[in-house]
This record gives C-alpha cells, structure tokens and sequence, in this order.
C-alpha cells in the first residue's frame, strides 16, 4: 500500500547524571535529566530492519556520561549544545538532534562543604535544537510554584446559561509556572540570562494586579521580553484553583480565609509573547 | 516596548465525568477525563484584564457535564465534537476549541448488572478541533502496554568509541504505546474503527519478527492505515528495558530467563506513518 | 546519654524481577518486585560502623535474582518463603526476615504464545516473616479498583451541627481493595487459596446490598474467612466518591446519571475480620 | 460462622486545608493535608449497616474546616489535639480519634506581603492519638532529602556467594528522611521543638562521617533525643544509590565525579532510637 514514514525521531530519555566537582574541600553538585533524540535517514531500520544507520540509545546514553568527565558540563545549555553538535557532527546519516535537559536544584547544609539539601521541585530547563550547522536554544524551568493571596479578580466575563461562578474582587491566585524562551542567537550568558527571567517573571507575578490569569501570564512574558534578548516566551500556567469554604452552614463568615485547595479540574492557561519583528518558526 | 501575544488558549483540564445509563437492570457505566480549550479574539484580558470574552473556565466545565445529561454521551469523538461545535458556534469571539477526551475502561463483574472492576490503565484517546465551520479529529490510545518475550533482535547498528551495548538476537521487546490516527473525514464508524485499528496494533506488535523498536512501530502504524481510512498516524513507544541479569558470578548461566526491568533511562522511539498522498497539516 | 537502639531492619526494596519459563513455544512470564528486609543483631553498625554482621542490600537484591534462576520462582508465597529463610538460615546474626512481594498480572495476546497485554494496576501480594525457625504468611492484593452503580445507600447517621450531607438511598460505591489475609499454617495451595478469596471478595462486594461502607468491607472479610482456612484478614477500602452533579441550575434533572469522580479528599475505611479462636499476634 | 470484627478505623483522608491570616498588609500562609480516623463502637455499622453510631467521614472534612475557623490553627499538634478531642468529646460512640496533618512549606517573594513560592516536597508532620481523656502526640517530617559527596564508607561486609559489591571508603550518601518523634508529654513548644530537632538532625546527618547508612541514621536519632525531650525516634531512610558510572571502556577514569542517580532498587534503613527508661507501648 502507498504508505510512506513521516517524521520520526528516537533517542534515550531521562538519563539521570549527577556530577561532583572539587574545589579543595569545596565540593559542587550538580543534578541533571539529560534525554536525547536523534533524526536523519531512518528509513531502512523503519522499513526493513537495517540498523546500519541507528546509533543506539544505549550509546547516546553512554555518550552522555563519557562527555560529562570529558569537559567540565558547564551551563546546561553549553552541556546541550556539546552533545547534540557531537551526535549530528559525527553520523553522516544524524543529521538533527534534540537535547533535552532539566537540572534539579540543592541547597548547602551549613555544617560543612560537602552537605546538600534537595530544593523544591522547580527545574531549569533547556531544548536544544541541532539541525546540520545550525542550532537553536529554547531555555526555560517549569513547576515554579507560586501563590498570591490578595490582589486578584475575575469578573467581567460573559455569562450563559450554564455559567454559575460568582465575580470575586479577590481571590487566590496559585499557578505551576512552565516557561520557555526561544534565545535569537547562541552568544548568550547562559546563567545570568536565567537569573533575571526568573527574576523578571517572579516581580511580574507578585506586583501585577491581575484581572486574569492571562493577564499575569501576559505580564510576565513581557517582563521576560524586557529583560533577555529572546524572541519569544511560551507560558503555560495552570490555574490551581482555592475554593473559599463554604462556611454558612456552620453559623460562620468566611472572610476569605478559609481554603480548599483542589488538584482537578484545573484551569490551564496557555500563551506565546513574542517579539514583534521575530520570525515565525 | 513592541511585544505582541502569539498563540493562545485556555480551557479546563480534567474533568472527570462517570455517567450511569440503564437499560432495565443491566447498567451501562462509562468513565471519562475531559479537558476543553478555546481560542479566539482574546487579546484583551491578556492586555487589560478586559474578560469580556472569556468563556470562564468553570463554565466550560459546567457545560461538559450538562452535555452529558442533555443528550447520550455517546462515542467520545462525537462527545467532543458536540463540545467543541457548541463554543465555537455559541460564542462569536471564540473561534476554535479543542476537545480532548480519555475514556478508561471497566469490565464487569458476573455475579449481577451493576458491578464493575476497573481495567488496565490503558485509554482510548479523541483531540477534536473545531474551527469555525470546520473540525477535525484524531483518535488513539495510550498505555497499552505490550510485551514479546521472543520474536526480537538488535544488531547490525554502528559502533564507536562509546558504543558498549553487545548485540543480541533474542531479546524481550516491551513498550507502553500511545497511537494517535488522524482521520481523514467525521463521517466514521468511531467505535468500530478503534476496535479496527487496536486489533491490528496488537497482532503487528506480535507478529512482526522485529529488528527494532523502530521496525515495529511501522509495522503497527502500516496495520493501522491498511485497516482505517485515516491520513495519518503517530505513534510514540518508550522501549521498556528488561535487561538479562548477569548470574555468571553465582556460577549460573541466564539462559534468556532472568531478567531486570528497569523504569529509566528508556529508549524513546517516535514516528509516524502516512498514506501516501496525504496532505500535510 | 541513655538512649540506645530499638527496632529495626534493612534491606533492598523493590527488585523488579521478570522472568520467563518456556514450554515449547509456549512462553510463560512472571513480573514480580521483590523487597526484602533483615533483622538479627545489628547494634554494632548502628553504634559503631562495625558491618561485620551487615549483609549488604546489594547482596540481598542478588540473592533474588540468583534464587529465581536456581529453581522455579513457583507461587509468590513460595519464593518469599524460600529467600526468607535462606537469609534466616545463612547468617547466624541475621534472626528474622522480611519479604514482601509483589505480582503483576499480563494477559496473552492471542496471536501467538509469546505475546503478552499488560492488565490492571491490581497486584497479587505476599509478606512473609521468617524468625529463627519458625515463619508466617500474610498474603492479599491490592489495588482492586470496584464500582456498583446501585445497591448502595447511606443513611441513618448521627447530625451534628457540622452535618450538611444529605442521605442517599442510591448511591455509586466505588473503592479499591486493599486485603491481607494471615495463614495459620504454611501447608495451602497458594495460586488456589488466591483465586477463591478474589472470587469470594468480588461476590461479595457486588451482592452485599450496602448500607455502609464498612458492612461491604466486613462482608467481604467474612466471606474470605468463610472460604479460606486463614486467622484474619484486614482490609483497606478507601471511599472514591462520586459526587452526583447539580444540574438544576441549567434546568436538568440529574437522576442518578451524571458524576464527578473526586481524587481527594476521599474516605477511608479500615477493618480487620477475625475469625473467634484467632490467637491475636 | 464464628467470626468477628477486629480493630477497625474510619476517616476522611487528605482534606487539603490552606488558610490565609493577615496582619495589616502582612499575609501568612498555611498550607496543611488534614486526615481523621475515628474508632468507637463502630460493630453496628459492620454487621447490619446500621448507622448510627458513624459519624460521616463528610462531617468530619467540615469540622476541619470550620474548626479552622472557629480558632486560629496554631500549630500542626494544637490543631489535631483540637480536632481528636472534640470528635472523642462529642460523640459517646467515639472512644478513639487520629488526626494526621502534614504541613508543607511557602517562601516568600520579595517584591510585596502576599506573594509566596512553594518550597520543597519536605513536609512537617504530626499524627495526634486521642483516646478517652488521653492524647499522644508523634510529630516529624518527611521527605527531607539529603546527599553527601563524601565522608560515607562502606566495607567490613560479610561476603558469601551472591557478594559482588565492591567496598568503598568514599561514596555519595544520598537519602530522603523520614522521622517520627513520640513525646513524653503535651507540655511543649512544638514549633520550637521542630525546628530544634531539624537543625539536630541536619547536623547529624554532615558531621557523622558514617562507615554506614544504618550508623547514620542512628546518630541522627541520638541528636533529636538529645535536644528534645521525647521518648522515641524512628526513622526510616532509603538510600538514594548513586552508582559511579564505570568509564574505563571510553578510556577515562572516574574519580568519584560522575554519577547515575537511579530510583529502584534501594536500599531501605528503618530504626529507633529510645531513651533507655522510656515505656515501651
């Protein structure tokens, strides 16, 4: 039957690599998820069984290991970039590679140099992008946590007949913030450049008085706009929802104190900023 | 400064929705996750907070549940077509939805008509989009975990310097599969086609002597399109590991019996399948 | 100061074993996760870092895997059993063991011998304790996910002034069976012993016209005592509640139709079942 | 036959319960999981379903909330002695209560008084026993997770046939603790005490060079029963494996600088520590 492959990638995924590094009695962690995807000319192992082309995962893996004692890892980026330069650089038939990392955060046990603590579940991310000669940097993090107890409404929305939630001038707003930049150009200070969108997207939240969700998701991807040469920013929020209790019942006042916090259904906010000039991709 | 908002939507993620029908005694259950997303003119509650034509996402999920009782549930392709045509056609502003539905499966128990045991984690998948006058819709699964325990081999790949992964040509082969086929027209028999295109998966999964993960995959996706009137599918299959526990310092020889299953890192193989001339979207 | 150590164990948790047995073509596959625990006179590793006593848990996790290849891994009571008492039996310090195993349910796909569907989350279970020389078997599932759509009310409770529950002659019961029951001997048909007290626990879960929860709960406990010639049996039943939704709003009528499944919060009820002799442990 | 009810326990699991305080433009932040067990003459509703003797697992989540209302939490222990007493106050029935509450941890944002970022998966916890005129007060946390790059051996093992560890005396030491510590009375400051006993155990944890994980553990215990006055610790540890990735075939070696962190199998360490005269109950 005339049917053909289309796209298809294949790679070792959550590789789980974490490193030590000394500086006297010093010692630096670093705690990362490294997967891999390779792309090119597949077709024969698709079609026919012919592995001559297929670059085992096994040895992406492998791969990934060898090059963290190689060269120190350095920014997840630069760690990115390395390995997916290197899969499409050394097969003439891999000629994409997608690299795919997200780093855990740990804190310092005061006591000694040597003594970490795990931090919250927020990770730094990166996607990089190697096509050929060319390669693309999408940076990001994804499951920051945040909370504002005042300074949110929603109201104003248009009503039918199936439409039951009352307006509030003031609620919880919670969301798990997932971000990713599309960087215009690899020259970049890889650590400082997610310092200050962080930075930038934490004030955003904190000091925008939002009307909506997309208002705060807006307003922090312009902050991040304003702050990195990025073309453009996907956001995606969940709307983590804080129902006031119902408290009448019982003969008392809920002064939007008293919370049930749900975990489904969920809001699910989604949305681009971009730059106005910046190339479609 | 000159940003603008790029692609957006929102909506509400996992509904969950158990509907009841009777027939005489004998009850039908039916166990559903619905999550609805719309798009539109909504720029100004990104700006200003303007949420003049924001479908509030409880509405949304109101409407998901009143659906269900105002008429029979029914396939879920048709279930979310009805979502997605009522948004898009009841409200001006909103332009596009998108219905994804999961449906997780019971049988029943034998002692009467209303008792059920719930099944494997498996799922039958719908996305529908509806645009304007137009929709589209691709249905699928996930979770359908499969397992060959002979019938699979691996070798002839190149080797390099990191390459340590010894040949083999008697391994387990284990995926967990999520396939999403595109159709080509609504005017579909929906359950009849799932049951179609699973049926043809399961028998390509053990009857193709496999080379590869990847060689398996389009057999399955080829099953799939010789069997169904669809433009396209998608199939995304994680290699589960088992790896042959070395017994040689115990003095045992593992004669393919004894294996360890591993959860990561996996192998991730992605790829899909079209009929020939099949537009690209 | 005086403090000094208490109880105490250690050991490797959560082996995941596979195994394949072959038959001719038939194959037949086992997927087990194995968790073993030591105990014996162990202060000195505690007090001093002296491991002279301590089996290492990396042993421990070979031990399974050397055991299942020098015999037949037979029913999951036996395996625990056998590698209960081989630690027990092997280190003079080493007094009592602990395994707990696990078992994974596949199906067979019918295409041919070799070709496996995995099913349910539900797992058939054993923790077996071996002190000196004696040993004892506790052996359940769990997991079990069950739903009746009628032939359920809860009615009759105490009010008090945080009441708001309205009584309910119609209600989904829906819950996942947690069960454990204890042997009083070690001479039983394990697969048989298994097959009967799942049987008589789904019977009488679907024909036990429930007033509570915890009737449904005992008269499954009964109704395994009744059928099995073991001590008691304690069963976990968390209430998964489906919430019938208010439809009056949109002017509907949800007549026991339409539900919202709920994650959390949920009931949980917990009971043993013993039979009157029962020596209590 | 001659069976009967055994202990037996029922409850509203994983109420989610976040409360908002403000003083002036000062907002705080409570975030707690709330469970509740009930125990009594409780034959009734197991043998007939007769009901009145159960308070609803539904009156008992509105209680929670209420109660957080009614009067200021205070402190994870004040509040579930609070709840125990009255449901074992209020009811004649109700001989026994159980209150669980994990609270989970908030950050600020600098940027104003509302804005918080969630913290990491360590939870303080407490599981408060009331019976009749009496209470018990356990407290802890969990899910502290902490690593060490050096300063853990592991050697002096005892090695038989299955030994294939090889000893080392420099190794990660990575695990996430869990610690319940039991009270000798209720006269105490419990926030004080928790942090007193985090920061002993933290301490413990960097300071002990540890031959072992099992000599760790136990010194953290030491340290918690030397800064508070309780009659008990236990702990349980799993050891988070870091496994040295072996790069000899790459042609590089590996001192002690790159690591593959996996998840299953691991080792699992459970201990008390007790005060010499403490009653054991």
């Amino acid at each position: 039957m005339a049917v053909h492959l289309g796209p298809n990638q294949y790679g070792k995924a959550e590789n789980r690599l974490v490193t030590v590094s000394r500086n006297g009695s010093v010692h630096t962690l670093r705690d990362l998820t490294v997967s891999t995807s390779l792309r090119g000319e597949l077709a024969a192992t698709h079609l026919t069984g012919d592995n001559s082309g297929v670059v085992p995962t096994d040895t992406q893996k492998n791969t990934v290991y060898a090059f963290a004692k190689e060269a120190p890892v350095g920014e997840i980026e630069e760690f990115a970039l390395r390995l997916g330069r290197h899969f499409v650089g050394s097969f003439e038939q891999i000629t994409g590679a997608r690299v795919l990392i997200e780093e855990h955060g740990w804190g310092r046990i005061a006591a000694n140099d040597h003594s970490f603590l795990r931090g919250s579940d927020e990770k730094r991310t990166t996607a990089v992008t190697v096509e050929n000669e060319q390669a693309w940097v999408v940076s990001g993090l994804r499951d920051l946590v945040l909370l504002k107890t005042t300074g949110s409404e929603f109201h104003g929305y248009p009503r039918d007949r199936y439409t039951t939630l009352p307006e509030t001038d003031n609620r919880i707003l919670a969301t798990a913030v997932s971000a990713q930049w599309r960087f215009a150009s690899l020259d970049v200070d890889w650590a400082k450049s997610f310092a200050e969108a962080r930075e930038a997207m934490l004030a955003a939240f904190a000091e925008t008085h939002s009307l909506s969700l997309q208002q705060t998701l807006y307003a922090m991807g312009e902050a991040v706009l304003e702050t990195l040469d990025v073309e453009e920013i996907r956001l995606v929020m969940p709307n983590r929802h804080h129902i006031p209790v119902d408290l009448t019942p019982f003969g008392l006042e809920n002064r939007n104190e008293i919370f049930v916090a749900t975990a489904e259904p969920y809001g699910l906010i989604e949305g681009t900023v971009r730059r106005a000039k910046s190339p479609v991709r």
